[in-house]
């Protein structure tokens, strides 16, 4: 199952060539992880975020973006597809899927993230909980158009 | 041969962790690029930017980058280094070694960039001048570690 | 009468004190700006925008912003008030109070914007329609603690 | 006595219609900031910064700027400068003027900082070799056009 996130764009996201800047589709990924991962918001009901700044953080330690069609300025926040294509021991793989304004595909993207123990930086083992949680997002992996 | 390109971390490139955030390292890259190909700093004695923005403009098609250790917040610009590990019809794909404050690997990473003619946005093939230039710059791939 | 305009902060918005970032905080007001002139939310049943990207832009001529206590990071868009404060000819003086996340005050403040020609460049006066609908946010203009 | 900082405008701070945008002209500013009072920069010879970031911070408690013209993309940093208008006991008053591409000013501001102490977050008596170093760097208080 893939989660549908709306994510606003900000007109400061546009670079001068009026689409979002590259470096700014990673911020709006990163809103979209928040806004599941921290705040629980726009997960099926019945199910909350457990993730607590007290005791986590999240580290990026990998991403790849492939970015198919400028992405102009959009009138209402954009429905960002979100799914988990692996849990490891301490991580997981986040994608996604950024829409154009025409409905055709802006970016595809795929984002390793390691859990750590917000006390003393180490990573630590995802939960019973969490495992659970992002298990019923998990789909098969974002294809990339090149060859690697 | 690698560039090596002195760039400056701003302030507000670090996050609440006190890291330079994800995706303002891309920031980092783009003024990479911008200041070789754009503005001719950093190359050798003799040689010079040829890219006006009256004519060309670029467009990042792929980025992928792996981020080995924190960055913290330096007192001075970063020694970045850059090349160039393969030149297509009207793409190039370049590569980055971000150091951390202490000698170490911060992040590594590959973007391709597609050139397009500044007026008709459509992809334009690299001049020969271009090619000769860039064509210095030429190294191996950067290994990521993560086996894909 | 005042509008109150729900803005989402970003986790990027924080600098490494934890708190939203000095500019970032402009960057809030832009966004709420740019929610009620140009998309033409939060505004009353019935209402609605007037301005049209092609024919118009609107450029920033002053700002005044005094900050009161600092902004963490909030779980849920923060709902920032924003009201006209004078109309001028070809200008509007916007005024903005920032709640902090406990009830309290993080910043007020002030901007001057300038409507422009998209085509010419040049300010152009306010339309009667623009008139009409700004007068009904008109209120006191926002008062600084200090003396100037 | 002004200073002149050079600043470096990135690619991402301009907006959609090509200009450096209203919000990160506060984030040169903060540039300016860091480089002169944490770094040390562009002092006079013989001069250097005494701000320790494990014992003091800086708070921005108020800001007020003026843009006057737009500000294009620049080929290199741009040099800015920047002055003292006031010391309080546990502030500053900061004045900057920021030039166009060709020789014009595109914006004056004034920014009023408070020391901190780093541990207690308490503001902090600026101490007596602050205001000496700082005392070097004191003019008249930047004048805004409009008559508030």
């Amino acid at each position: 199952m893939k989660l549908v996130v709306p994510v606003t764009v900000r007109w400061g996201d546009l670079d001068a060539y009026g689409h979002v800047n590259n470096a700014a589709m990673l911020v709006l990924l990163e809103e979209v992880r928040v806004a599941v991962f921290w705040h629980g918001h726009h997960l099926p009901a019945g199910e909350s975020a457990t993730l607590d700044r007290d005791e986590s953080a999240t580290f990026v330690a990998h991403q790849e973006i492939e970015y198919l069609a400028p992405l102009g300025y959009p009138r209402a926040p954009i429905p960002v597809s979100m799914w988990i294509s692996r849990l490891g021991g301490a991580s997981a793989e986040v994608c996604y899927e950024v829409p154009t304004l025409d409905g055709g595909v802006a970016a595809r993207a795929r984002t390793t993230i390691v859990m750590v123990n917000a006390t003393t930086g180490r990573p630590r083992r995802l939960t019973d909980d969490e495992r659970a949680l992002w298990s019923r997002f998990m789909d098969e992996p974002v294809q990339f158009r090149r060859g690697n």
